[in-house]
């Protein structure tokens, strides 16, 4: 055993650009000594690290499959086991749909320390980088977060009646998840919002309704995209910032 | 009319610790020439202004009452026609409950320039540094975030078939909160943590069941606190860092 304790630090990078990295979030990429990271939004904040942080990519790339959950547990417990501070970057924040919960079991199995550093989540940041508020007293008293990569399994009975949904991995089923809605009884007038890559300089918004967004996005690739369904994706109108 | 041009940023400041504030808020606030804040959970961010910067708080202090909106919304504006940077700090995110869109009207009627900055929602964060997340692919594929200050003006109906609830300004209607979940239909045995002061040193967690939670709380005064009723809270044992 080393005689240095290492550490894990699970860290939110955020919804992508380095501005909306955290202080905290900062401070720990200055000083790792190991980072591990996933497909990075921003490689800006790969410029954080020292010189000598060692960089293990385990995310999809360049049509390479990622590694295995299995794999990054090991990476970690190793690299923790070391003695290093090891910096394990996740896009977003780690525990909103980010899997954190595998590789925290695996540390504590090994008695390794961690901590885990919020970051800002994109079903947060993209609808307000999009100037829609996810809250309004009168059109949203409730908002409803999940992820659609398989409709099926979600309980659409209660989803309809939530003033507003925020649906992350839902790009690829969207005609699913329009037919559940209008299937329980959603009108069909109802606003949607289609957020791709969020905050980053190809942002790109697709506006529609119920009735109209799959053929709105008929051919696009949605992903990562984020999708709100909700009467608030109209104040997008009386919030939007003017051109100066 | 003044030449330069002025601009408001308003900016979410997070949960409460500098720590988690953004590099883009962090900038903002070092450049700021004029500062309105609410009531704030951590003074360190009022030291990264330049000591020119004029600061308005215009959040409720020690009994006094806070600012009306409508005061609020005219000092931005007067302070932007002036030609000055404002920045408009508000807790957590400036979309999640943070009443901005009145303020960003405000600014679109008047022709002022507006920047809105995401920050750290107490509603993502108090889980997350509770060791509670707040997404699982079994116990919680979807959850859903509420005021709970009129829980009668609530779809309860709806919000029993949600995995998770993670309830703000619940903390003095708690019981009534309670009542409607179970007249509903959810178990007794679900489990319920309340989570006061969330990433602050006087950070305090209750954990119980719907069917002890009021108890447990009994006589307790719970503002700010956030609530999360679901299964997922059980997680909590098989996620929180050891003591080293």
């Amino acid at each position: 055993m080393s005689e240095q304790i290492g550490k894990v630090y699970l860290v939110g990078a955020g919804p992508g650009d380095i501005a909306y990295l955290t202080l905290r979030g900062q401070e720990l990429l200055t000083q790792a000594e190991v980072l591990v990271y996933d497909a990075l939004v921003d490689t800006r904040l790969l410029q954080l690290m020292p010189e000598a942080c060692r960089q293990f990519n385990v995310g999809k790339r360049g049509g390479r499959p990622s590694s295995s959950q299995a794999k990054i547990n090991q990476l970690l417990v190793e690299q923790c086991q070391q003695g290093k501070q090891v910096v394990r970057l996740k896009s977003g924040d780690p525990f909103i749909f980010g899997r954190a919960s595998s590789e925290i079991q695996a540390l504590i199995a090994t008695n390794c320390p961690f901590e885990v550093v919020p970051g800002i989540s994109s079903v947060l940041a993209a609808p307000l980088l999009a100037s829609i508020p996810l809250s309004d007293p009168v059109l949203s008293k409730c908002f409803a977060v999940l992820s659609a990569h398989q409709p099926s399994e979600l309980d659409w009975e209660g989803l309809v009646r939530i003033d507003t949904l925020v649906i992350l991995m839902g790009g690829r089923n969207l005609d699913e998840i329009v037919r559940c809605l209008r299937r329980h009884g959603r009108s069909q007038k109802t606003p949607v919002a289609v957020i791709r890559d969020c905050g980053r300089p190809q942002q790109q918004i697709w506006i529609g309704t119920l009735a109209s967004i799959v053929e709105q996005t008929n051919g696009v690739s949605l992903s990562p995209a984020v999708i709100v369904i909700g009467e608030v994706v109209g104040l997008r109108d009386y919030l939007q910032s003017p051109e100066f």
